[in-house]
């Protein structure tokens, strides 16, 4: 692909459609847009865009199509595969300015929603209605609806609940050409064509941009019960968290974490009252929710039994909110808390989920080989395991040079066991050169087919996700 | 597109794949794959196929390729919009040999099948191992799951849990050129790359043919509540629906009956012991589903509760086994009741739930200004109606060229309550003429690419889906 760079007339057409002081070219603007979570990274954009409504975005990406000037959408920047950065300059699209709920429509429990949206402040304002939108991403106290969708991220309550995808009713995307469409209708079931709308979450900018979304709702759990429980073997845990499916139940969440996780989160993190065994090598945190407290009761001591018969510690129960709150406080800021601790990239592995020990056995044999320490914690009940590789004492050259051939057989594993790249974090541009262990030629070739479709100039997100 | 017939030398080819016993060109046979449950057309096919493996379904799409012969995928034909017609001829393509299952996962709660599985042999099979998988088509006796996939099908569970389309994990598909690819991966969650799954799941075998599944599981619930609720006023019923999720409670299934849909019912299917009071104008069939007895009759008291408030009749509570099959046997024999009864042709419409009385009132309007009777029934609980057109005196002539714009009538209704065409029966053949009512030519140039991506020859089930 050709692009060009942004000229000084495509700045007068997006002043023009956005307004002047919604146009930045300062550096630091450029810079503040031009990372997200993801390791230490920078790709400022040239310029910065922030547009007010579905048609400013309509516009803006029919100017830079028609001038090959790549467009990079951005959400609330927390993203781990780096979906969000300008790698190939160009625009960055800052959808922070389109932040509102629409509608929250109680009778049909949907919700109409611009992309720019908070997760949480979405959650909270329609738990106020005794709904629920479950999918909860660690970052969702500044993640955003549309970057959520874009990575189809998860989060605890996908165990039960499903992901991003799962609760995507119909999209409004604003395409290369600069057209505005719908993916889909807003009902519940939907076998009217091809499913574009589950084509376009996931795809990570690189289809069009989301400008509105229909999201599904629930009725809102009254309760929650969470437990920690703490192991002895990690293998153990993992092969516990099968196990409570078996029995019947269906958690709310079913987290996993290394000792080492919650070590350094105690170390980083304030207030959480937690004291760790010495001989304790990993725990899960198991939340079941509901209405009713005595059934929920039963799944809990349904629930303990599975646990004790694989040899778990002290249960410690959270019986107050506040103390459940500590518990996902714990849980919540484990990647903050790595993040503090040293350089590291993370990988976001996922398997079928009686494959995870195997899975995180296989890490460390890697890691044991290549020399670097990893912690692993993430989605146990869904396979989910994040991988996060320590820099620790590696050399400069060896974070460079010999790790993406660790990483390649940690992904290689991964596949052998049933599973795949990413569970929730997205390819974006750190991933993407794995693609080749995920997909041979021809599946690759398909998706570069629908690229090719849905942006004939390939100005939507270049650089990511295919390789 | 230009096609052409199943000569002889593509007859030999194909003999060679499947072998001589497995190639059908007798009459007889032709015209049994050449019907489904769609009013009463025939497409016989030129030739059928019933290939035994994968392998064997990918050889014979590359030879129809290469000779630019057309393939329509048949699975139990009871679809209901005519996607397994042979409608241009050339090969059927009869996946019943492909019945098998593959292998029951109990550890990860997965299931991996083949297309010609019939879906309540994969229901019973997974329910003896304490497993569940809920997709339940009234037909599920006889449709398969690789029709299932194709149409996304529905029923009276996904209220609950979902469609077809979410209980699918991954899917090997035989590609128009003779590849066969895997879609996804064995993963509860998956972001990375497009989503070609849920592309190929409802696209009616115009983009592939399935020929093994990768499906998700649930822990069978150990119990179910079931109530049928009559009411004198259809509108009061449906608005009920809506106020039960408002109650916080999500039914396992939430189905609309007429009272029409019951008494021709009752008239054609013996030893239902069900009577209908004079007044009754419609029912609603309500089920909870839990593990736990007292918690679900804590359910049932508040659903009763949100029934009085909208002024229902005296409530039926199926008590033994017997009681409830019976009513199951009720609502799932409607749609044969209908066919006995009179020519007719059922709309799939589907809206959100709330506007479902606008729904019904509205076809009802349309009716009587057409002159034709409908009788109406579906999952409420999903806003999903089916409107059957009753022929009963209507001339040939208007049925043939006055109710295609009563039926475009109410589809429009349909899309301007915020609905769409079909919820679960698909698009096949017989709606395809109305695609421009819920899709403008933006979206369907999409949709268009997308085929001729997967299928540049047309050979795949061509006739269907697309206008």
């Amino acid at each position: 692909m050709h692009f060009n760079k942004v000229s000084r007339s495509v700045i007068t057409a997006l002043v023009r459609i956005v307004g002047n002081e919604h146009v930045h070219t300062n550096e630091e603007k450029l810079k503040h847009y031009g990372h997200d979570e993801t390791e230490d990274l920078s790709f400022p954009p040239e310029a910065v865009v922030r547009p007010n409504t579905a048609e400013e975005v309509a516009e803006v990406l029919r100017i830079c199509n028609e001038h090959h000037v790549p467009v990079t959408p951005i959400g609330g920047r927390t993203g781990l595969s780096g979906g969000a950065l300008s790698v190939h300059g160009g625009v960055g699209l800052a959808l922070d300015r389109m932040n509102r709920i629409v509608s929250i429509d109680e009778r049909n429990l949907q919700v109409t929603v611009e992309p720019g949206l908070i997760t949480q402040v979405l959650q909270e304002s329609v738990a106020a209605k005794g709904l629920y939108y479950p999918p909860d991403p660690s970052s969702r106290g500044s993640c955003t609806i549309g970057g959520n969708l874009a990575e189809n991220a998860g989060g605890p309550r996908a165990v039960k609940y499903g992901v991003t995808r799962d609760f995507v009713l119909n999209l409004q995307v604003a395409m290369a050409d600069g057209q505005l469409i719908w993916t889909g209708a807003n009902t519940l079931k939907n076998s009217t064509g091809y499913d574009l709308t589950r084509l376009v979450v996931g795809s990570e900018g690189t289809l069009g941009v989301i400008t509105k979304a229909v999201l599904r709702l629930v009725p809102l759990p009254r309760e929650t019960k969470l437990m920690l429980v703490p192991f002895a073997h990690a293998r153990k845990a993992c092969e516990a968290v099968s196990a409570v499916f078996r029995a019947g139940i269906t958690p709310s969440a079913l987290e996993f974490m290394e000792r080492d996780a919650i070590d350094w989160t105690l170390e980083h993190v304030e207030g959480i009252p937690v004291k760790v065994a010495a001989d304790v090598k990993a725990h899960l945190l198991i939340e079941v929710d509901g209405n009713h407290a005595d059934a929920m009761m039963k799944d809990c001591e349904a629930i303990v039994q599975v646990m004790e018969s694989h040899e778990c510690g002290e249960i410690l129960f959270a019986e107050s909110p506040a103390d459940k709150d500590a518990l996902w406080k714990l849980r919540r800021s484990v990647a903050v808390a790595m993040k503090a601790n040293s350089v590291y990239k993370e990988e976001d592995t996922v398997v079928p989920r009686y494959a995870l020990p195997d899975l995180l056995d296989g890490v460390k044999k890697i890691g044991a080989r290549y020399g670097f320490r990893s912690v692993c914690y993430g989605h146990a009940g869904d396979g989910n395991l994040h991988v996060n590789i320590i820099k620790g004492q590696l050399s400069d050259h060896a974070w460079e040079h010999e790790l993406p051939k660790a990483i390649r057989e940690i992904f290689q594993l991964t596949v052998s066991l049933g599973g795949t790249l990413s569970g929730e974090h997205g390819i974006g541009l750190v991933q993407r050169q794995y693609m080749d262990i995920a997909f041979d030629q021809n599946q690759l070739a398909l998706m570069r087919g629908i690229k090719d479709l849905f942006d004939p100039h390939g100005i939507l997100n270049p650089g990511k996700v295919l390789p």
